[in-house]
């Protein structure tokens, strides 16, 4: 089954102590679909600038993504800059500028209107809702949010959180909105808001997610998925997105939604997760094989599973 | 087989958001003793003052603990206070009075020299080294330290890990004794400084093992287990020490000691750190059954394992 993403396309400045880049292919969108690539066919809707190139776009084609939803407007594309010191879990902003993406408004192609996955990256909660509001045939919709829009648009967000099958947010995020510090009451909370089930990334420590009760089976028991200890963390931009590009990839190409695939989904999020993080921007999500990617998969079930 | 543990034992006053308590029994070696005493019989070697009274003894020997080797010393009891706000992961120290901690020398009383498995809990290095080399027949040490000790006390602590099998940490101690800041490769440090094995403690995610190429088996795999999502935490107080309790005891129950072994007594380790932390001080630990403990280890094992 195929899965529409709808999110950012940007180019990115990146320093950590492993080097530094300039004017990479980076955004929610591209990590995303790159990713979920590996699963299923992706189509993605995002605006670039006329910076934006035909080897830009082949990155993309390469990896067999659909382009067609990728808005050209008069203009640059968004670009961010980031620093990460020897913490690599926080990146200190150098600079953003939106550019093209400051007045962003998602077009899905008519073509893409069968598609039955979506996946709202991080844009403002109202164009989220509208979004999925437009694809009625949609199975399964996942989310993401931020801090930015926890704090300025709360309302727009609830609206939107109802319209969200799964969120996949970090920790902060969750007790942010729950307004609440321990994770399973906060989780709860967030819950209660909308979704069936609800991902919390712990970065270096893994993902949980919780389920609503009745939600794609029985009870209300969460699971976990583990990260892999890994020895250079290159880069950490856009693990989030690659774990949500493997979560929902995966369910994308399954044939049922249940628990277990919900459980496998989390392990293959962490598993794409771990591999965008060892090398800058996205090179390693271009050049993958589905070989690599279900030896680690191995690896993390032996990082955690007892004989 | 038995344990024997050598450490502190204490008397606390914790307040958290759930509550208040004073002068309850608390203690790196009383926390950790409870613990490993569901699994192997318990020795302890600790020093109390005359507030040590017979009703506080009794509930060590309720469990079957060992208490030949608890020193009385005229004084008072080594006592502590702490406060958790909200984010129950830290406690701000309201006093420490070490009493008659502070001259403790550790004596191993003639009954206790056969013991073959040894927790030294967390006191001054120079005293856990004497207290391993006086142990002849010790087919496995663990051990823990603080962030006190390695910036105190570095040469005297290098010393204590090169007789150490398995040191039980976590991650802030662990990136502070090697001086780096990746978890993995501040690992790997680690272990050259003398342990065979490392338990990094992650709090709320879990805990980590690493081991030493060919260190109770085959390769260098790290192994991850979970910690339990807890709805109200009350007191964290001792989790890490009941953590090493159910790690340690584990391990003692056991005929032989290799990776499937020490995987399963991290888990153990989690499930009796999940418990700790559900009531103020040792509440917990004292009435638990073997099948509480063996229906959570199943509950461990179905939050992490597919099908």
């Amino acid at each position: 089954m195929s899965i529409l993403v709808v999110g950012s396309v940007a180019f990115d400045n990146i320093s950590s102590p492993a080097g530094h880049v300039e004017n990479i292919l980076g955004g929610a969108a591209t990590y995303f679909s790159l990713a979920a690539s590996y699963f299923t066919n992706v189509r993605v809707v995002a605006v670039v600038g006329d910076d934006f190139s035909a080897e830009h776009e082949a990155i993309l084609k390469k990896r067999n993504i659909d382009t067609l939803g990728i808005e050209r407007a008069p203009g640059k594309t968004f670009r961010w800059g980031g620093t990460y010191s020897d913490n690599l879990n926080e990146a200190k902003t150098d600079f953003t500028e939106l550019n093209v993406f400051e007045k962003f408004q998602p077009r899905i192609p008519k073509e893409y209107l069968d598609t039955r996955f979506l996946f709202l990256a991080n844009i403002h909660p109202t164009l989220q809702a509208a979004v999925r509001l437009e694809m009625n045939g949609v199975r399964l919709t996942g989310g993401d949010t931020m801090n930015f829009w926890i704090q300025r648009t709360p309302k727009e967000l609830a609206e939107t959180l109802r319209l969200v099958n799964v969120l996949l947010i970090n920790d902060t995020e969750t007790k942010m909105i729950a307004g609440e510090s321990n994770l399973p009451r906060a989780a709860k909370k967030v819950l209660a808001l909308g979704p069936q089930a609800l991902v919390v990334k712990h970065g270096e420590y893994g993902a949980t997610i919780f389920f609503r009760e009745g939600a794609f089976g029985v009870g209300t028991h969460p699971f976990r998925a583990p990260a892999l200890p890994i020895d250079e963390v290159k880069d950490p931009t856009g693990a989030g997105d690659s774990f949500a590009g493997g979560f929902m990839g995966y369910i994308a190409s399954q044939g049922e939604i249940n628990r277990e695939v919900l459980k496998r989904a989390l392990f293959y999020g962490g598993v794409m997760g771990s591999f965008a993080v060892e090398r800058f921007g996205t090179e390693r999500l271009q050049n993958l094989s589905r070989g690599e990617i279900d030896a680690r998969f191995q690896l993390f079930r032996e990082l955690t599973h007892l004989e």
